[in-house]
């Protein structure tokens, strides 16, 4: 059945007030039927995926897309995995952050409440679909998943099982809708869904992200870009710092957290970056610089204004010379995105200045960059890294799709 | 001096880094020094305001709004009053708000940090000016300001006196900048300033925020409309309920925190109805009603669809008759624009049903719905009333305009 997208979302949002109503315990065991029901139904969603990778075939879709647009056995158990953990958090909704008693000797308070609503739209991974399910089950939500045209198949057949998931849960099973028109015009429809949508998750590549969040009318939080940095200090452990920056740089060099960028000091430079070089070259990296380092190190490319900028999500890396902490946190603070960079240093100081003045979601000392995730900080599965300020920075898991609610209670007070 | 908007983003953005550092106590000296300068100065922007009041008794401009852009020796008392307020409030920033430990040993912590530079686009009251200023300048922020082309010499003149009070506090002058192009397209290419401004609050009429929500490409807080409802239940304290519904309608009509809705359940509606609408009508308020209403009091007007979905922001109220808590709270979440609603109720189950289901941000028992301001709620001085759900919901007081940042401690972690 193909719902129009204002179908969908009062859909959704009547399902919202009702999944609002229902205990943790009853949601962790929906996420388990959820988790069950996608084991049980593997061959299903094999057969529905199958139909997508041969058409992508057909279209000619690059290796690397066709990876991730396909599932076996092992995903789709990791699917349930995920779900399964995700059960085990703890319950995001129904505390009471804090109350306090004014002089008027009204009482108020702050209610832990789910968002409402929760649009995403991503890109081929048909995973997201349950995975994002997950998480706005946990807490409390309705979400509304656009997935790529690529995996219709895909995620119309793993949106279809776990709504069936939820019959007898008391959840209804409008908490969980695919959109299954592959119109790139109902994608733009769900962005404009106010007071239907509470906020709109965009995951994918920059492209996507840049689209949503231009043409977006409702609050969306920006996820993903990561033009991460780790800079060497003077007085740093050289020996650590050779294994951070080729962990940070090659240990999965397509995703957000990895660093995209090196920066030493100049005192340092002569004799650190001929090794650090020669280790990121040895990995199969790409290595340019700026002219201090082609100076100390003749094979690297000459950098061009551009690689400051880029997020390569490959095996490339640009290394700039600089003359100590406050140029790093300049260069930082003008050319990334904001996502992850770390200091290497012996310094209290300059860890210190570091973390207060770089402005980025996560900060790091003598780490690599590639632990912002939200398994690795403990926070449990996330839906995005976000990028921006406002709501959530950072690894995004179920807590971060809640919001809070004032309660006021009076006898009879009325402002004077 | 009229800057290019992208240059006054850039030095927004170089000015946020710089207040960033300044510790708690000098913000607050600075917050004194401004107040002491706009009253010094009084006499300056006194004659700047009336150049703007001279304009638009020339334009025409009603009654209301030439009230709203006047400005006397007391209004700017007043502003120098609300920064000393604000300067009196604990600082929102700085804060580690938890720290924890991984299996793996990184130290994690979250930091509560500026959000960095914020941009307000607001109507014609110049109080806002120093207003927003204060709050941006308490919790860290650069602010840039955008106001109405009616109040522009008032508000460049507020904005020089507070830049030049700045001088010698250690925070850059260019931690406030007044817009002081006229142009419509000012506002437009502000809303277009992604990576210069974190987060773009609208302060004004429903026409302002619409536009705002609609074209910003950078995350904006909506807030402002109010449609709010009182429900009275059968088991109320009747004595008490008519004081509290004609405050909440009566005590200040053209806010948003004023209710513009009565609900009563059909089995008190005989016996109250009649004694309530009587009580409105004698403060001058127009009644409409459901059928319902309309058989029980005759002099009620009948009420369209619109009416539900109506702030009125006058002396109007619309009266439906309910079946009881569930319908009240169905009603509301249908038609409110989930501001602040009240139940009054005897009843502890309805009361919390009502708390918990109602999806707004201020939620009432037995009090009037003019208690949602940032003051009155004892978190200081506003922003403005959230009524959405991301990052900030209910009154935004220069808390809200703060985030926090992860910082991650290691011995040389590298993720395996």
């Amino acid at each position: 059945m193909n719902l129009t997208i204002l179908e969908t979302c009062k859909r959704a949002r009547a399902a919202s007030y009702e999944i609002a109503k229902i205990s943790g315990e009853a949601k962790n065991a929906a996420l388990c039927r959820m988790a069950n029901a996608l084991e049980a139904n593997a061959e299903k969603i094999l057969a529905a995926n199958q139909i997508d990778v041969e058409a992508a075939k057909k279209k000619g879709l690059k290796a690397a897309l066709l990876d991730r647009l396909s599932l076996d056995k092992k995903k789709i158990d990791n699917m349930a995995k995920e779900l399964r953990e995700v059960s085990a958090l703890a319950d995001p909704v129904g505390s009471i952050e804090k109350t306090w008693t004014r002089p008027n000797g009204l009482i108020i308070g702050m209610l832990r409440v789910p968002m409402g609503v929760v649009g995403v739209i991503y890109e081929s991974r048909p995973n997201v679909t349950s995975d994002a399910a997950g998480i706005c089950v946990k807490s409390g939500n309705a979400v509304i998943l656009r997935g790529g045209s690529d995996a219709i198949n895909s995620n119309v057949a793993i949106g279809e099982i776990l709504r069936d998931a939820l019959t007898g849960t008391g959840i209804p099973s409008d908490t969980i809708q695919v959109v299954s028109n592959p119109e790139r015009t109902a994608a733009e429809e769900l962005m404009g869904m106010r007071g239907y949508i509470d906020v709109l998750v965009p995951r994918g590549g920059s492209d996507l992200i840049k689209t949503v969040v231009e043409k977006s009318k409702i609050p969306v939080i920006e996820t993903g870009t990561g033009n991460c940095h780790v800079y060497v200090c003077e007085d740093a452990d050289l020996e650590r710092a050779i294994p951070i920056i080729i962990n940070a740089k090659c240990q999965r060099p397509g995703v957000c957290n990895a660093a995209e960028k090196l920066m030493v000091d100049a005192s340092i430079a002569k004799e650190f970056l001929p090794k650090a070089i020669a280790s990121l070259q040895e990995k199969g990296v790409e290595v340019r610089g700026d002219e201090e380092t082609s100076k100390i190190v003749s094979s690297v490319k000459p950098a061009t204004e551009t690689d400051w900028y880029t997020e390569y999500l490959d095996l490339i890396i640009t290394v700039k010379v600089v003359s100590g902490v406050d140029e790093a946190i300049a260069h930082i603070n003008k050319y990334s995105s904001h996502h992850s960079d770390s200091i290497l240093t012996a310094s209290f100081d300059k860890a210190l200045k570091f973390i207060k003045q770089v402005d980025s979601a996560a900060v790091y000392w003598n780490a690599s960059t590639r632990f912002t995730d939200g398994n690795q900080f403990g926070l449990g599965a996330e839906i995005g890294i976000s990028t921006q300020k406002l709501h959530a920075r950072g690894p995004m898991s179920a807590q971060h799709l809640t919001t809070i609610k004032y309660f006021v209670l009076g006898r009879g007070h009325i402002r004077e």
